[in-house]
């Protein structure tokens, strides 16, 4: 009898279209919004769409800085989608970089797994450098939206992982904003006071014309 | 005389009561207010206020859970204050457990740093459970204020990193807060459909009272 | 003549495609977002969508807890949609139990309508619960995402109206979400200390298997 | 010894200057930020604090629109400073009208306690009014910022328990913010079109100068 | 090699399904949420999207009230979709008037291109009248929701220049709300204290109705 | 009698510690918080404070940019505090640039009152510049946290206001964050794949050491 009383009591929040959803897995295939992705249908969400695997092995590294980026953002694992967070993996070979970036829509934490990292960050008010060498375990905060940097300083390769406040952070390394598109060599020399060699040179590295 | 110009352009900038922050490390000293605490005072704050290294080395396990929470919140890591995020760390000997607990303002990640771990969610709208194995480097999403666990389900201690979409998540474990403080034994009973002797017993074991 | 020149004035604003939106009435037939629904075409919008008469009369009680929850949340009433509030009716027949649960997503107001009721909080920081006896017309607040009950301690039958910060607040049941699916036992066991003939026996009057 | 491993563990939490508080009780007595007000010092807070009874009673009724608002909002209810929610009280007599007004910075829900009201709210994208003759139990949402309105339309006194989506949503009536101040009489007729004469009759009424 | 290098490194963030987007073009042909409109495939995305010439000539003015507001909101300026952000042209002729209105949803900043302006608002807690006279480079701030005008004070055309803190600001003018729709002259009346001769004109005036 | 009744009725909402604040004017005097500066007194605010002249006439340009930014934003203009908007003038002389920079917190739409100015900024996604040249009377919006620049691209002088969605937008220019400080060259050089040679040019013209 109790069993009954209770099933009733529970088909209140039970029936498809009165649930209130606990969380929204992005489906891709529908146009996104500002917030997000639209909610693939809670029937077809299982646990795997809570899990991601993708961080537990390094991509190839980038020979030229020695690292590499893999991100958990929510076009990746869309389970993220609309909850405020997410991950990515940073791999450094001994010498590894990873260059000056931002992340246009979010914080950052970075965690040390292996190795040692020096990492930071500059302020926009008075342009001043924050940077620290982390050992193994070690957690440092980028403020959003902020210049930020890590190097391999250590004699090991270095393993991290990094969360973020935001399911799409965005990740805008300058070297690549500025070299590895078609923006003219004249307007780039206008508004970073390089020279034409030194950005033909860099344009030619990262693949960026004219 | 580039030099001269540019000075007296970043000036504008520079001038200590002008200057917007990018950061806003927490003084516990003042009394806080919804948002976070109030700001330390900017030319007090140096690289150190961003690294925090109680994350470096796990506590004292607690024996009868055989596991420990360490968290890197605001509390203790004061520049996060603001941030829209935090970090703790899990440890868990064979056996050990984190017990069902939600986090009353805040989305969770979790990454698997050695060890397996078996960790799920449950959802309210219709009390479905979301669980599955995590082996080394996974990483596992739970929805903002949702129960949910973690148990060691491997043959080796496990260490997990988790993060949080707040600086301030809160944890709530739900037998802490139910036996472990002076709530009358007669309205756990009235609230919960447990028998006084399961309550009594527990809140002997967590130091509860009434 | 003045007709005139307003009529024009006026048509600025007036274009199907070109009007700001006050308001997002739900449509529950197309996928949603994690910010709520899609928008209910605005021509098709009249102020029937703006009320709501399903809590003008309680739902049949739950007999094993002698009270009901009735819910004007997003999909209840799609009128709420994207504005940040909702509504619940609370019927507490005497000696009715509204049992231990928590709002994912949102804090609580609670208004005595008829009767008194016995309602409090437990905080996470230190598992110190506050409760009061309400009587007609006292008001209390839920802090977001944290354990709460509400008991009938009065002599005649209780009626109060709730209201959450979320059109879509969530609610769960800690005894529904531990004993009302197929969470195994041995989990339950392992993550709430309570021993296995509690559980199987909760199980049972809830519904629950495994 | 269970008691002793579960107080160290309890412990971490504890520390007065560690814990992540689930709340902020309003300070009147400092200065407060755009978030709200400062908090009350935790141990100082007790479930009085989350407790108000300002509304069980009307506050005596305003003989021109034969009713009365009573505010249960952050400056007279600490305990909501910071929880994004608030209530209020409408008690209209037999022909009692709460004019025209907005919240400003909140959407609202009225749920009719006892009595008929006559609710409705004015559309900014086409000027269209949207507005129903509601029954005791029936609620109505007025979407943030649109000018709305409530009136008695029955033959018994009637009571209206409201809800904000903010701790501190505002009033502004309009005749109030027009007539019950010392904006010069010709700038109000510039911005409203109103004749000079109308316009000094309600300055008379509601006590403006000029 | 090294652009080699570096292409492998960048495809990571440049397939299809994976990128995160920095903007969200809105596209009017779909259903919106309440966080704004979904967003135009990124590859369809040009320039052109997000430059808006609709404010570079001023629309006819108003003979009334020799005025004329010349909105870009997110319907006429899809690229502002969840951005955050919004602008609006106020033109005014010699003795021109923007009346009493308010936006629902958004903080306003004006700047004085040309001309003289007297600008106010009203707070609402305690029908307090903010005003000044503004030159030419002046700028001024209204806080949300509150009612506010603009006025020619000075013997040439105005022009100004507003900004809001959201894509879909709104805007109520109260003369419009009031008088240009269908309320029935009684429930104006009864909501406002004009008289039922100053509703008609007004009505008249502004082509309401009843 | 109408005026005494009314004054009763708006006493409600007139005691000095109920009222709700319609803004929270910075006083930058105290210890500011993460939403921004402690409330100045309402009983000292002014229409002053509302208003703001610092833009009405340009700083000296810098020779170097043949440019100058004038910012409007809380800590010039504390009346924005909490308001969720700010403003900015932007000189340039003919071959003026503003150089690559960004806003750690906010979007930007910029307005040409004179001249002829060539805009653009780059996606992070994929590197993609959208850029144009914007007349007198164009807007343009820049999504936030993307790096963007502006060129003076006419026969005179240029004249722009920005305004961004918070009151503390923040501004990091490129060069300046990479060259302007004590950064180390081969840290700059590991970071950006510039050479020391340009690094120490560039450190030299503005004021960098190490």
């Amino acid at each position: 009898m109790f069993f009954q009383a209770f099933f009733i009591f529970s088909l209140l929040f039970l029936s498809s279209d009165a649930a209130v959803l606990d969380f929204c897995v992005g489906d891709l295939s529908v146009p996104d919004g500002p917030g997000g992705y639209a909610c693939k249908k809670p029937s077809a969400v299982t646990a795997n769409d809570f899990v991601f695997s993708g961080l537990a092995t390094p991509v190839k590294l980038n020979p030229l800085i020695k690292a590499a980026v893999t991100p958990a953002f929510a076009p990746q694992f869309p389970g993220l989608n609309g909850l405020g967070i997410s991950m990515a993996r940073l791999d450094l070979a001994i010498g590894g970089v990873i260059p000056m970036h931002t992340h246009p829509g979010a914080s950052e934490v970075l965690y040390v797994v292996t190795g040692e990292i020096c990492a930071g960050f500059i302020s926009s008010s008075d342009n001043k450098v924050f940077f620290k060498n982390l050992k193994q375990g070690d957690i440092m905060v980028f403020p959003q939206g902020l210049l930020h940097f890590q190097i391999n300083s250590g004699k090991t390769t270095g393993l991290a992982i990094v969360s973020f406040s935001s399911p799409t952070p965005g990740l805008q390394i300058t070297d690549f904003a500025l070299f590895a598109n078609d923006l003219a060599t004249e307007l780039v020399q206008a508004t970073t006071f390089l020279d034409a060699a030194t950005i033909k040179k860099l344009k030619g590295v990262l693949g960026g014309t004219n």
